[in-house]
């Protein structure tokens, strides 16, 4: 008897749009545009980011604002509702519990292991990471609570994600990492995702029962 | 800067009501009412079940009939859907996959770990434990993971859970229960449980800040 299956998945650009591409696009500025697509350290792309909020005096009340106003991608809560009536599910994201909140809510609360943010005074003053490459060590730590693991994420940051799942799915992804990644599968929609992941898995339940 | 909280919860007896319990009075079966509060041995409780139902012929399907019948505790899902616009809920449970699904869709679908029956022609065949002592192991996995946790549950079962976690509480226990584990404070409804739980993180949070 196979082992039963946990989906994990990245949040933005899977489910969600870029956080910090629609600030960019609410503020006007530019700089904000940049995410873990074009910059792989996450650590320098947050300081990066932070620095940015601070020449603008931009607080987290601000991004917060813009946050309330983004909608789910279509087709993203029909995808989860739908899934989430045969297996489980939890979202594994670099953003932020103060960022996560509103989205969470129209995406039915699916729970959601993430990274919280520094704040004083209501300035945006750091991050702390829950733990290095945290996608990847709760894809294993699922594995070993008697899972096996299904995953789907768009960038490099998943990619850690990605291969140490037993199925792993690249969501739309930019073309290079595609290119970096051609032992995992692309899908461009969500009836391809579906179709990936449960195609994954039965292959692997069938081999586990053969 | 304190880590996040993660709230791990067992399901019947906290959410819903006991399962079997409630099989026990559809069906007439006495001999189902045994219930981890009565044998702490969850594998010979399990094996004592499934001789029960193959002695009267039931299948699955009569069990999940009667499951479909069963509404959650009354404000279980309010204090479920205040906790998750705060802090991460996961259901750690003996319960299975087959019976968990109609619950969890009334609590409006935490994410549950539990276990998975085995079913040959709609008979309960046996069971697949994901891994031994799950609850306890799922904490510290999540403790692992960089998460401070908080955990309430009713039975002997919970217990390796609630001594783990950084704020365990039991929820209207057995007195046996209660007497066995002093250490352990007690909530006998939600708005208790809710005081106990986030009393416990703001001290822990105050101790690691101060």
């Amino acid at each position: 008897m196979a082992a039963p299956w946990m989906n994990c998945f990245d949040l933005e650009g899977v489910f969600v749009p870029e956080i910090w591409i629609a600030v960019a696009e609410r503020t006007g500025i530019d700089e904000l545009r940049l995410t873990t697509r074009d910059i792989a350290d996450y650590d320098a792309l947050m300081r990066h980011r932070i620095e940015v909020l601070d020449a603008h005096g931009l607080l987290l009340r601000d991004i917060q604002d813009v946050i309330a106003t983004i909608a789910p991608l279509p087709g993203a809560r029909e995808f989860l509702d739908e899934l989430r009536t045969r297996q489980q599910v939890v979202i594994l994201s670099d953003t932020f519990e103060q960022f996560a909140g509103p989205l969470m809510a129209q995406l039915g609360r699916p729970t959601i292991l993430c990274h919280t943010l520094r704040v004083q005074d209501g300035r945006i003053t750091g991050w702390r990471p829950r733990l290095a490459d945290q996608k990847r060590a709760s894809v294993v730590a699922f594995q070993q609570l008697g899972y096996q693991v299904s995953a789907a994420g768009d960038s490099y940051n998943d990619t850690g994600m990605l291969t140490s799942a037993q199925v792993g799915v690249l969501f739309c992804p930019p073309d290079a990492v595609a290119q970096q990644f051609p032992q995992l599968p692309v899908a461009r929609d969500y009836e391809q995702l579906r179709t990936a992941m449960s195609g994954g898995q039965q292959r692997l339940d069938r081999t586990m029962s053969a």
